[in-house]
């Protein structure tokens, strides 16, 4: 029982609350004049919060350039030209308006900018980074935690890789979280985003190392969401709903939950990235998926924890049971939990297999060999 | 049910586990070469902490200076002398090796070596400090949470007060918490550590702003420290549940129990730092004496509250049920439930009383009156 040692260290400054990028331009002026803005596919435009935040930056006096057409499974090109863009009009700060896939980009690009190296060479950790460019973040999705890490995901559909990359360089120096900024989030994504901070979550909580307050706080995250999750997706407007999904968003993974820990397993995340990968399915939908089928395979090797897993969420030490919850809840909430709900025809299996088997998709604490790979596709399907 | 805004922010890093300080030298090399180390009354010394600690800044190649004598309630003077020190000696960084009391003065040291100010003014928040001589600290008792927060307590015996100081510039750089270095804490101080961690749980329950995950995390760390602090008192030098328990000290006062809240209450601690005043009562023990009498005060105005704390704990709603309960907590540990149990006579009843109104002891949510602090000596008692 004993607690693993760790290091705890998060410089990130969060602004949480209505109303909170009020201060977003004086903030941003701190760290420079030349601002990139970087955002997506234009919803930001839609709903008003790009103009909220140009707004607030050319108050301020500041010098804004802008890069969008960040896509939802970010790719390392965008990030490219964005680094390009940044470096011609040499940008002090970044400022990421949008949910993970625009964060995560930026995080690269600020490395990107700071150090003449390709970005791919990070996200494959063939290079670390010496500098980076200030970056300041405004979350428009509640999902993957990345406004508070220091980690971010990219894919490469040329080496057909969806890979990740963790430095504390690529903390943020302020997230800016106003969960009124959320209110617009589709139904089904506000669903993905639930399942996404679950995920994080049973990520820690099957990590490496004994339990101890910090198991207890990993499985508030898991209750807290499931007892606001069905709420919203039934008031998708709600602020104070969406400010509760937004902290426990960020909780499930600014480190936290790895406190006393060796770090998280993250093999259904890697599972989960090659279904991204392959049909550009949302992440949250693939976690929703590959969460059952992970925990039946793991049900004879870690019953332990699985059946402390069901006492805490659901009060029951009955495997099946705790997996068949879980299971209702996603569904309750929309997200997929087989892969040919997501659309995809049952004779993708081979495909499927092959491109999880190509990249040895596993866990770092629960291994995956082929055999597991099999099993967990026939489950999945 | 609407989370308040808030900044979440803290920079401390934090080392956590059994030989942890082994990178103690290279760490505080990277602030300055000039160290003054500041320590309390010896038993440091005795339990060979400090040979540890000097040995690191000494093979790092550190010139060490040191002030020694901080007393367990700590002063103004010694913080005055150890910044004379300091400013003759032009130190760059400061190491603070023991608990509470040596890690708070430290603090106000570093900006009183860094501003041109009386440490008492800080104090006072008559000044606000410009910046900060780096802090390193090595803890040695498990109890207030100093080491990754920017609060400081001091007292002043001239003014009679004893009052605490909040700023940015506060945080220690790093926090070096080895669970061994805390095996040689005698059992009435293991357990005042114990309640005061539980205080600090608790004035943040019944602190600012609506329930959200934040309150079942901050009831977790208590429950946790009622199920690890009973078996730690029986088996003082179990490194594990010393862990434990240092984890629990150190999440219950980092800023996490504040997340989407204005603030604690800290009424309780008010009214325990004048009874430490008057008569040196460690901190802990006042603690466990104010808090039973506080909740009796408050269950006519926050019933739901305290009712909630009661399920929470102890699986029951009957409020004067969970106030025994916590009070057979205390009692359990041997840490007072009542004034006269700590060697105080029934007859200073008016002396304390008169301390308390003189300094108006109130909390920052729940206001107390001169009525309201009657009513608590009474029970106190």
């Amino acid at each position: 029982m004993s607690i693993e040692n760790f290091i705890a260290y998060n410089p990130v400054r969060l602004h949480f609350g209505k109303g909170v990028t009020d201060t977003l331009g004086e903030t941003v002026r701190q760290y420079g004049k030349k601002v990139l803005l970087v955002y997506g596919k234009g919803s930001v435009k839609k709903y008003g919060y790009y103009d909220k935040v140009l707004g607030q930056l050319v108050r301020a006096g500041l010098s804004v350039r802008e890069y969008h057409g960040i896509k939802p499974n970010p790719v390392v090109e965008d990030v490219r030209k964005a680094i390009a863009l940044g470096k011609a009009n040499k940008v002090e700060v970044i400022v990421a308006l949008g949910g993970g896939s625009v964060i995560d980009s930026a995080k690269i690009i600020s490395i990107g900018i700071a150090n003449d190296v390709d970005p791919w060479q990070f996200m494959m950790w063939q290079t670390m980074p010496q500098k980076a460019v200030p970056l300041v973040n405004v979350l428009t999705l509640a999902a993957t935690g990345t406004e508070m890490n220091a980690a971010a995901v990219l894919q490469n559909p040329e080496t057909g890789k969806k890979v990740g990359f963790v430095h504390p360089l690529l903390f943020p120096k302020d997230a800016f979280l106003d969960p009124s900024f959320t209110t617009t989030v589709p139904k089904n994504y506000t669903a993905y985003g639930i399942v996404d901070l679950i995920a994080h979550a049973l990520e820690a909580f099957f990590g490496g190392g004994e339990p101890s307050v910090i198991d207890r706080m990993t499985l508030d995250i898991i209750k807290d969401t499931m007892e606001w999750g069905p709420k919203l997706m039934n008031d998708l407007q709600n602020v104070n709903l969406r400010a509760n999904i937004m902290l426990n968003a960020t909780l499930a993974l600014n480190g936290l939950t790895s406190y006393g820990k060796t770090g998280g397993d993250w093999g259904v995340h890697a599972v989960g990235h090659e279904l991204s990968f392959l049909y550009d399915m949302p992440h949250g939908a693939t976690l929703s998926i590959a969460y059952p089928a992970w925990l039946r395979l793991q049900s004879e090797r870690i019953p332990k924890r699985i059946q402390k897993l069901g006492e805490g969420l659901f009060g029951t030490s009955d495997m099946e049971q705790t997996i068949e919850k879980l299971e209702a809840f996603f569904t309750s909430i929309d997200s997929p939990i087989r892969i040919t709900e997501a659309g995809i025809d049952a004779s993708k299996k081979e495909d499927i297999l092959q491109q999880m088997n190509k990249n040895q998709a596993s866990g770092m604490v629960h291994n995956l060999n082929d055999e597991d790979r099999k099993q967990l596709v026939t489950w999945m399907m």
